[in-house]
């Protein structure tokens, strides 16, 4: 049942979302003792700084984390424009109704047992929706768990302070625990987000509006959505398209089988399309598909890390040879080209190799201790676009010789640095093995580079990095 | 240049490689003072006990590790059945002579720069083989790290202690580093091995017949390979088809592309064969082939801990709905069936559900607090094969009410304990999101049920298990 909503509409999109992620007050309707979010989340938003605009309503009155909770919605006072509403399905059209009437026009519902549970419960969110358009009410879910905005730190959904560092990458997620997989998974990686919103049943604010939000919110560079189904499918490939010309837009479907849409009609209550269709509609508006919540992930690490590469050719440096020719692999079947090696490059390298030293592409540089002046000619070479550097070492090595001075920085060098002879060119390094040895990698390597443990999904990074520039070009 | 090896000769395996896994005696050529194998291999044998067993040569003498260093390997007393070979490539087939006069029969050459470099190291090996063949030598290598035997505690490699736990599982790597890899990170994941052997360019002892030795290893249950190419195709076809009618192999084989097989040339000297091939030769085989490292890593992983399933019926319960679709879809596309769940399940589970909850398969409990009881009664249910448990729960709420009593334990139960229901059932855990919880859930699972962070890998396995199991059970 979408509602036709024109593209000319969504353009204020940023008018019309703020309150959701700028509010000047806020009522949470069903705040409550108990644990669970009524107890939760009216207790984060006091920690975070909300406390002198932030009011609690519960029938039950009396007082939560040190503030007053007041009976109805129409006793809360001051300057109110958006509500969270965490109470039982049933009371929540007559919420909707209260909150309308307060003259609140955002909504947050982060209540479950609407459309997602069968017929009784779309029953309730035609009734829920009824009220809403009654007052004209813009609403957010239901079944989520609403929005994060890094920049003011706010959050209605319980949050690690950890995830709370601002960053580049704003997450759009159907289902709301999904979100919170990302909030909880992503600062682990070195990724900070910029914005969140679940988005649940959507009864109203649907992934087109929220991308149209997110086109404009000068702290999102990278958007990375998980999506069961479109709302609109036409709307979200004209949207789609006006967003990716601007910032790269990663998607996470799920759906890809008939029993897998199955598993998702029950869960945000949407229908999800046939996969095909996705995956044309994804490859011709340039958003970028991930096949799994690894790739997910890890393509986006390198999307809000890297800057876009001028051409297709890659330089591997890997210390070791069968990880070298896995990622080449999977370089070469995702469109990237693996050039000979410029003469310069090649004498460079030559110079102090030992003889057993094969001096090409993947430069496989093994035991030689000639890392640092591979990857330092790499980077010079004008005829590479884009370097995936793989570092191993086996970790007993430093172990024993670490104390001696032979550290992970004189093997592999302070790779920072080194990166900055061609800030142009996208890095990626990979270090599997040891997580001790991937956190001296992550360390030397900085946050401009990300230190990823797959050689195939480096290298699958790179390409859809490719792919990405590409598109953006033809369609400037 | 694969000299043709029978099958029948291949049957003698474990006498004919016994020396190179339980030596009575060893010697190191090439140890020496400077930082290198040549230094750190004798030291890790004198830790690990081989100190009385152990003897070192270089034409220079002296003293290393406390330890007399013999310019001769004529000099060398007692008994010797192993010699590590770790001399520059062009003194390796004069000292391979020395060896083989001293009566010394077994022999590890970790030394590279033999045919993995082009011509001139070609004619080298073949020169090195002449040597061997002279004193009818077996030699490992060139250009590896040799074998870890954890059951006697013997590594000629490098090697931290934890790698050197007593597991199930064998690692046969082409590439030394490959097999480093492993060493440093099976570990971490709860993985421990049985015997590692790194080929290198196969100057003789080739992946078949470490094949035929751990088929008949009482301490392997499971064999993972990186392979580069077959020595021998058809040979290695045979022996697939036998080993895997008692252990699972998993091969993670590189060179689908020829810009990878390109690569893998000048690495171990080896030509890969056309992708496709292989392909068809794993799956008549038996053998389960990995797309990434990270997928033989995992499946590896559940294969080593998980009984073979009797059926392909997968119940799947989750506290996330996104994360059952996803790993829904991966399941059905490799060949396993959700099937209804029996009616006995579905009221036990509904009996205290919430309205909201869907009880069928995937089952999302969501925040029901039903998960549990879910797991248990797909434990129960006799038309289930085996489960996927998926633990999701926003990070924050343990962290704020954890200390109140509302853990990890008391929302996804002893899932160790649990899992005593149905031991015949392999059962996997799918927990991404905060390490931190990642750690709860393993310590909750125990040793005996794996926990994967990524959904889709989860179902993979599972569904290799169901294919693994079908192979064996047809070919009995």
């Amino acid at each position: 049942m979408p509602r036709a909503i024109s593209l000319k509409k969504m353009k204020n999109s940023t008018d019309a979302l703020r309150p959701f992620f700028e509010p000047h007050g806020i009522v949470i309707v069903g705040a409550r003792r108990s644990p669970g979010f009524g107890y939760g989340i009216p207790l984060i938003l006091k920690q975070l700084g909300w406390g002198d605009r932030l009011h609690l309503v519960n029938p039950v009155g009396g007082e939560l984390h040190g503030m007053p909770v007041y009976t109805r919605v129409s006793e809360v006072p001051d300057s109110v424009d958006l509500a969270i509403v965490i109470v039982p399905a049933t009371v929540v059209p007559g919420v909707l109704l209260e909150v309308g009437k307060r003259g609140i026009r955002h909504v947050i519902v982060e209540s479950a047992g609407f459309a997602e549970t069968g017929e009784e419960g779309r029953a309730l969110q035609i009734e829920a929706r009824s009220a809403a358009e009654k007052y004209g009410l813009r609403i957010i879910g239901p079944n989520c768990v609403g929005v994060v905005n890094n920049a003011n730190q706010l959050a209605t959904v319980e949050i690690i302070p950890e995830a709370l560092t601002p960053g580049p990458i704003a997450i759009i997620a159907q289902s709301g625990v999904f979100g919170n997989i990302l909030l909880d998974n992503l600062y682990q990686r070195g990724m900070f987000i910029s914005k969140a919103v679940t988005l649940g049943n959507r009864m109203d604010v649907n992934e087109c509006e929220v991308l149209e939000y997110l086109h404009d919110d000068p702290e999102t560079c990278v958007i990375m959505m998980y999506l069961e189904g479109a709302h609109h499918g036409r709307l979200l490939r004209d949207t789609l398209e006006e967003v990716t010309r601007k910032k790269p837009v990663l998607v996470l479907k799920s759906g890809r089988t008939s029993a897998g849409r199955a598993a998702t009609a029950s869960h945000t209550g949407s229908l999800s399309g046939e996969d095909e269709l996705y995956d044309s509609m994804f490859a011709q508006t340039g958003a970028i598909r991930a096949g799994t919540l690894e790739e997910l992930l890890e393509i986006t690490r390198v999307f809000s890390t890297q800057p876009l590469p001028r051409g297709n050719r890659l330089g591997i440096v890997t210390s070791s040879g069968s990880l070298g020719a896995l990622a080449t692999d999977t370089a070469v079947t995702a469109g990237l080209a693996l050039p000979s090696l410029s003469r310069a490059t090649v004498d460079t390298v030559r110079e102090s190799a030992p003889k057993w030293m094969n001096v090409k592409n993947p430069l496989d540089v093994g035991p030689s201790g000639q890392f640092i002046k591979a990857l330092t000619a790499l980077m010079d070479d004008p005829g590479i676009d884009m370097i995936l550097a793989i570092t191993i070492i086996p970790f007993a090595i430093f172990r024993e010789f670490g104390p001696l001075g032979f550290t992970v920085k004189l093997w592999f060098g302070d790779i920072a640095s080194i990166r900055e002879r061609a800030p142009q060119k996208p890095l990626v390094v990979c270090a599997p093995g040891n997580t001790e040895f991937m956190d001296h990698m992550a360390e030397l390597s900085g946050p401009g580079v990300p230190v990823l443990s797959s050689p195939e999904l480096a290298a699958k990074a790179l390409s859809e990095l490719w792919i990405y520039s590409r598109y953006k070009d033809s369609h400037a």
